[in-house]
């Protein structure tokens, strides 16, 4: 029990934190609107969870002046990445469990 | 991306309380010592955890006893059974679509 418990990562515990990483997995690079929307977040909430995420170096931070515009984007990092997916792995291994004591 | 995350439970979203479920779906009841090495928590944070799962009402306490002592026991909810079943689904769901993304 305990062993894949521990596999399974503070850092991506919350459903907000579970669903930015979803989204950074599949694009390359998201802006803070497009991750407001996708998840129908709070500008707070979103932000304070994008620094969690950032302080584990799980992504990063780009920022880049579009036309005038200042654009801040979020891309997740090879280590953030690694780590979702053993996350998920996990995760899993836990669903099996369940399953089977079913 | 909201649609399944919302299904993803708020009150099932730290491991130490994936853990207690997942122990709760196997046995009929637990008492708490048992709880406590399985998953090698310490006293306060497993009694917290609990707590917050018994306010949902996805468990119940009982006390007896034992001989002459008292004994206290956890046992899963019918509702908390649904829907912690319904929160692995919806962790399934999410694994899913990043295998998908891969």
């Amino acid at each position: 029990m305990k062993t894949f418990l521990d596999n399974i990562n503070k850092a991506f515990e919350s459903r907000v934190r579970l669903g930015i990483m979803s989204v950074l997995m599949v694009e390359d690079r998201v802006d803070f609107n497009t991750l407001k929307d996708t998840l129908q977040l709070t500008d707070g909430n979103l932000a304070s969870h994008l620094r969690a995420l950032e302080d584990a170096e799980y992504l990063r931070v780009e920022k880049q002046f579009v036309g005038r515009k200042p654009n801040t984007s979020y891309l997740a990092t090879e280590a953030g990445r690694e780590a979702f997916k053993n996350h998920l792995d996990a995760l899993e291994q836990l669903i099996l469990n369940n399953r089977q004591a079913d």
